[in-house]
């Protein structure tokens, strides 16, 4: 076996994993939403106001992949979610066997809505299915707007695309029309909604369309 | 062979491959310095504003590495430093292969200093020994001040660590003290310098750091 081939065994046993998968969260009518972003783009804390802002609405839970440290599933429970954290220690993406094992010893039981966060890497994750019925990727404003023309992989992919930290945009440099464009011309249709978890702006918005999707998989599930 | 051979065997052959560089680069009286953080964090920029600090006192060049787009190459172009562009299309860290290449390309001709900007992503470049004798890890105050211990294959390697967007500190929350003890916590003695390409602070030290590196490369060669 070449290195090559070495690589193609490994996509194929993650996309066979993720097809599992994705008949677990099928028979189980949860909605799984697959969040990838550069380290430090906010991924955490915007699940952690999302979680506040769905509470008592649906049943929720969240598993966090980061190479060392619980830091992230802390902050999440802080804010009332459970969470599970993967420890990777070293790779670089959550993949479809990880999730799988993860979710048998988290057992949380009924879920209408899964949030997995997935390592802080725009590059690798892109190539990992997770069985997820959506992914969000996110953009801070202070990462800069060439970032969608240089990680194409990761962007011609989302169903919608946050463009986090938008209350820091008086005090960077970041062309948001050229984003936009950067992200329609790899995806087009992607909703794009830009937020501030301090500010709050573009939460409604995403928590919105988080229950609408949650109503579109139990009406598939239901048929 | 199986996939932990395979990823055994790329590695060993990076090995080699950098030995090799290390060799060429001792030859040539260089200074290699090795640029890793996330997507983002102002490395190009950092770059671009060391160039024009440095022009006229040292012979040098940069090999950026993207997933896609020549944007950075060009950027650095601008800022009157020679640049040559690895478009990796889809590898999420540069390799000693893959810069010896670069370099017999760009045919850059006697250098005091080569920069090399690696691929936005803090996890997979820590394991590709690029042949160079410094590494410089970026870490911007937007990224939030947990970054060190979630990614510790990186931050125990750094031979100096940049905070970068210092600017911003006033307008994100930023534990620096936290910062700097993850740091030396994972890497004792590594040089933390505080910078921001936008106001200038920390670009002095940092300038007089790679002068002084530069010279230090030189002695040794000339022992």
């Amino acid at each position: 076996m070449t290195v090559a081939d070495a690589r193609q065994q490994i996509l194929a046993a993650n996309q066979a994993a993720a097809a599992n998968l994705r008949e677990r969260f099928a028979a189980a009518g949860t909605l799984v939403v697959n969040l990838i972003s550069s380290p430090g783009s906010g991924k955490t804390t915007l699940l952690a106001t999302l979680a506040k802002k769905l509470a008592g609405r649906l049943r929720m839970a969240a598993v966090v992949g980061d190479i060392a440290t619980e830091i992230d599933a802390d902050r999440l429970r802080a804010a009332g979610l459970r969470a599970y954290q993967i420890v990777t220690g070293g790779s670089c993406h959550l993949d479809a066997r990880m999730l799988d094992k993860a979710l048998d010893i988290a057992a949380f039981g009924p879920l209408d809505l899964l949030f997995v966060e997935n390592v802080g890497n725009l590059v690798c994750p892109a190539n990992y299915d997770l069985g997820e019925h959506y992914k969000i990727v996110l953009l801070s404003v202070t990462e800069g707007a060439d970032k969608p023309f240089k990680y194409p992989g990761i962007f011609s992919k989302p169903d919608v695309a946050v463009v986090t930290k938008i209350d820091l945009l008086p005090h960077v440099p970041f062309d948001l029309k050229a984003v936009k464009t950067q992200i329609h011309t790899l995806r087009p249709g992607a909703r794009i909604v830009c937020a501030s978890s301090t500010t709050g702006v573009g939460l409604d918005e995403l928590a919105e369309l988080l229950l609408q999707q949650v109503d579109s998989c139990k009406t598939v599930m239901n048929r």
